[in-house]
């Protein structure tokens, strides 16, 4: 068993009204120096067996299927604890 | 200018429908041998200036006020890059 991590964000063309209201709500809370904020999604996909190549190629078309919305939102592929994106 | 993620998930104790619907229709759509789907939000925090210890306690307190609800949500706060949660 291996947690393979799908990150998914607005791309930086889009406006991301939802982060916008964080970072307005951050300000009125009183934390300072923030100077934006995007909000994504975070999959965390526990796959059986081991992660190879193949798995993670079949999870990155998952992830353009289903996790994410291509059009607008970018995203990334990663086995938990590993610092590269594959 | 640095960029702070804060990850958000749903604590492993909380039942996850979001996350279920995910790996059902993963399934559906002939993606084999995942386990589980857990879904969480993803913030990435832009604060101006340097990230100092300081500046990181205040995030981990905006995260837990604003960003997670700390009954049923765990996070994280880590700067981007590094690998190490802080």
């Amino acid at each position: 068993m291996a947690t393979v991590v799908v990150d998914v964000m607005p791309k930086q063309a889009i406006l991301d009204p939802q982060g916008q209201a964080v970072a307005g709500a951050l300000g009125r809370l009183g934390f300072a120096g923030i100077a934006g904020v995007r909000q994504g999604k975070r999959f965390e996909v526990e796959i059986e067996g081991e992660v190879t190549e193949e798995r993670l190629a079949e999870l990155r078309r998952a992830a353009e299927t289903l996790l994410a919305n291509t059009v607008i939102e970018d995203f990334t592929v990663r086995v938990e604890g590993a610092e590269t994106e594959v």
